[in-house]
């Protein structure tokens, strides 16, 4: 009979996890022990958020992602990143230690417990799809295989607590696999296909809004075949950055309401036939509410549900959907003329750096073995512009928008692809919160860039008019000194030319860089200038 | 009639709070606005764990503390601090903006959101006392009020979310005061006086076992004419270290199971009338459960139940009992012989700095102005060596034991009480977690004093028995070094002298500063020496 702790290990590993993420401590150093001799290499991060923030990204890129800490002081200190992968769909399993089962029979006030021995699993069904404490061996086999296919099918996180005593326990082998959650009914998908295809038929200016969950669903290479066949412009969401490779002819940009390009808001506020596959309709991606979709032109396809016009229909699975329609034989080719748009709002005027010279000189260096990821507040609008190569990945927490993100997520794109070099781009509030992070980098050897868009602010709270409040300012720190002292390479930047020359610096290295970039707190983004308004007018409720 | 927003900052300002501490965000920027505007100083810092801890520390020394958080990202990222303020009874005020009533209703997909939007509340109850979204104008000032109430008499958090399309509304001022929430019924009051009084009358080695509860009730002064007047020997708890003048002859030091003195676990241990007052009965408190406690010669009293020998009152107010008993006049005294034992386990016996050597420097140097915090790890197992002179303060995470508490604690202390020197002492774990908001000491002109045990090392899980994993051994840092960089003083330690020297220096300075104490990884203090085995046999659950 197999034993706990090494039966999960062993599960995941089968699905191919080889890095987890954690933090030790006492309730769960068994389950670190058996880690330790699994397959699976454990991270040792240095605060909980961040583990929660490594595990999302190599989720993201590699289809599941582990994060093991303690009870109450680790689990509870990881609930925002739990949180944020839930809400942007990226399948991270957690795996607690908590109090053995015999331990919480006898004692009641144990360290770390907050109102009862649940009250940690209870918060996690908030943040997660199904959350469950392993205390019974016979059951415990079937609940592991039932959590890691939720969050495979899903791609949610879930919650698995392992009490201390249970770690080495022999569980009953499950006998039976479990049945599939959902499965595609295939008369429901023949009528949705066809209905699709009627109305592509008829269309005269379709295009294809590409979304996140096209790359959760590893569906990147079908909307390539799918795009290619009906010969429409592609665009995305920020979410979805980067699903589409970017130089491709028929993609045309971001959509985001009042904050695309005129052509890209135009063509798709104009279609007759709009495709949203996989396109998480949230207010950020949708430009602050400010997009203009026409649901009877639109067919909106993603995990949840189907729809098109004002129907709805149900037990058809995307990836079933996808699949089947780019494979259709009888997909009509577009005859629209493909414009691309010169997008100049970020050439630089002057040699004194600025986010558009930094947004200008990155384009000129990202190449295809870069991952790309991007902090909420500026470092995120400014991704609009930011173009990505084919092979490129982009990851930010677009709609959830957590600080704190990119740095760990950083650490974690590198253990998921090692042969692609992770840029993080974030301000230095975000630095603030997760930049100690580095020092992990430093101790494992690995060279992520991290570019600091230093201008002592929450510059996204100051673009929405509060310049005059004394809380946007925010403490100033020499980060290209600290690099050093972390024991990395640091870069002062204060022209394009300096950030030119650092990118390539940066990029010889084996230990991890900052690129210290000395922004005016005024400096703000074109994406972001575009929404100061749509701001104001927001945050009046 | 008053405003939702403004109304709330009246009502703590008149409950004596001075300072908020929190991160704006947008959806809580116009309450953010409406807090600048008040009597209230905003303090902001950088990450919301931190502002958790700072809030709680806060609580602790004033009766009261307020955390200001945005909806989602910020709340969900402060979820451990405040379980710890819950499990260690800590009166913390959350305030979360979130997303406007109006919003919710025409939009779903809102950023920072996860499942719905209640989420976040339903969260927060499973850590709070009471938890309230303020959206009803008609009943905002009485849930306001409840909330307060319940913080204050039971010293627990509570929340109070503020949807951002309310914080101007127009609220229904409360007519009549809330029903107090808990009374103490006069004649069970003075059964359980009696049979008290008839105990220790009959008791030839009574022993107050003093908790943190009658700091938290503000009952120190009663507990001395108590103690005074029964002239028995006076213990404390780990949790409850510095509820009694540590120099008073009667006070003989703290009782942790295995892990006290010799005398003191036998005074304890045999009493015939053991006093436990506001005494948390968990596990680190208790010496991992190694205490060794006969019910039927202890009297337990504390705000949740008093309990004589086997039997149980209720009804009964802890400061009303408490504020009773100290004011009898026929109490007797006890004619026991008071022996102090001459403590000199830190005795140190090299020049090369030891954890004994630091902890006997720091005896000599503590004096009346200080505040001590100690975060979990060997910094709070040492704490049983450290002696407090009278009126000084000592705060920890002693039964919660989260890492990270005492930086972001020290920024609390001192605007809870700005007379006083914070000294925090935290393991380098502890400072990699929150470390980074000594940029807000910096920023707000504060001197906090920072002691880093620095040994690359989780020194209690190697002590527990795992110094052969990897996953022990942490990433290092020059503090020293990152001190001046972030506008601090930084001192780094090798030996006893250079630490008593920087102590003095530290003491001059009008900024922070950091005492880099370069230790051994096998080096610990003598309170956690004598809990290693214990720690070996519980993990095996």
């Amino acid at each position: 009979m197999p034993k706990l702790g090494e039966y999960i290990f062993q599960v995941l590993h089968q699905y191919g996890v080889q890095h987890a993420f954690g933090i030790p401590g006492d309730y769960v150093l068994s389950l670190f022990d058996v880690l330790t001799e699994s397959e699976i290499q454990p991270i040792v991060m240095t605060h909980e958020p961040s583990v929660g923030f490594a595990a999302d990204v190599y989720a993201r890129i590699r289809g599941l992602g582990v994060a093991v800490v303690t009870y109450g002081v680790g689990g509870l200190n990881m609930i925002n990143p739990i949180a944020g992968a839930y809400a942007e769909k990226s399948p991270v399993v957690v795996l607690s230690g908590s109090p053995g089962v015999g331990e919480r029979q006898k004692r009641d006030l144990l360290h770390h417990k907050v109102k009862t021995f649940d009250s940690q699993r209870r918060i996690y069904e908030e943040v997660t799809l199904y959350a469950v404490t392993l205390d019974d061996p016979f059951t415990a086999a079937r609940e592991i295989h039932k959590a890691i296919d939720y969050a495979l099918k899903f791609k949610r996180p879930v919650y698995l607590e392992i009490p201390r005593d249970r770690v080495y326990a022999e569980i009953e082998p499950i006998s039976i696999q479990p049945q599939p959650i959902k499965q595609t009914d295939p008369e429901t998908l023949d009528e949705a296909i066809a209905e699709t295809i009627a109305m592509v038929n008829q269309a005269k200016s379709p295009v294809i809004l590409a979304g996140v969950e096209l790359h959760r669903f590893n569906l990147q290479e079908q909307l390539l075949i799918l795009a290619e066949k009906l010969g429409c412009p592609v665009v995305t969401t920020v979410l979805g950055k980067s699903v589409f490779p970017e130089a491709h002819p028929q993609y045309l940009g971001i959509y985001n309401g009042v904050s695309s390009s005129h052509l890209v808001q135009s063509l798709v506020e104009e279609s007759d036939c709009l495709l949203m596959l996989g396109t998480f309709l949230t207010d950020i991606n949708l430009g602050l509410f400010t997009a203009h979709l026409d649901v009877a032109n639109a067919i909106s396809v993603n995990s949840e549900i189907i729809t098109i016009k004002h129907h709805e229909y149900h037990h058809i699975l995307f990836e079933d959907f996808i699949q089947s329609l780019c494979h259709r034989e009888d997909l009509p080719h577009s005859q629209q003329t493909l414009v691309k748009e010169i997008r100049d709002r970020v050439f630089p005027t002057t040699e004194k750096i600025s986010m558009g010279g930094l947004i200008y000189e990155l384009n000129q260096f990202i190449d295809e073995n870069t991952v790309f990821l991007a902090d909420p507040g500026d470092c995120l609008f400014a991704a609009d512009d930011i173009w990505m190569q084919e092979g490129t990945s982009f990851f930010c927490p677009a709609y959830y928008a957590s600080m704190g993100f990119a740095i760990p997520g950083a650490i974690g794109a590198y253990f998921a692809d090692p042969f692609r070099r992770p840029i993080a781009l974030v301000g230095d509030g975000s630095f603030q919160m997760t930049g100690m992070e580095l020092l992990t980098a430093k101790h494992l050897g690995i060279n992520p860039i991290v570019i600091v868009t230093n201008n002592a602010s929450f510059a996204t709270l100051r673009a929405m008019g509060h310049q005059e409040a004394k809380y946007v300012n925010i403490p100033t720190l020499d980060y290209a000194k600290l690099a050093e002292l972390m024991g990395g390479n640091g870069f002062a930047i204060e022209t394009r030319s300096q950030f030119r020359t650092a990118l390539h610096e940066a990029k010889k290295q084996d230990n991890f860089s900052i690129l210290d970039v000395r922004l005016s707190p005024e400096d703000i983004s074109p994406g972001l200038r575009k929404l100061c308004n749509v701001f104001a007018k927001t945050l009046k409720g």
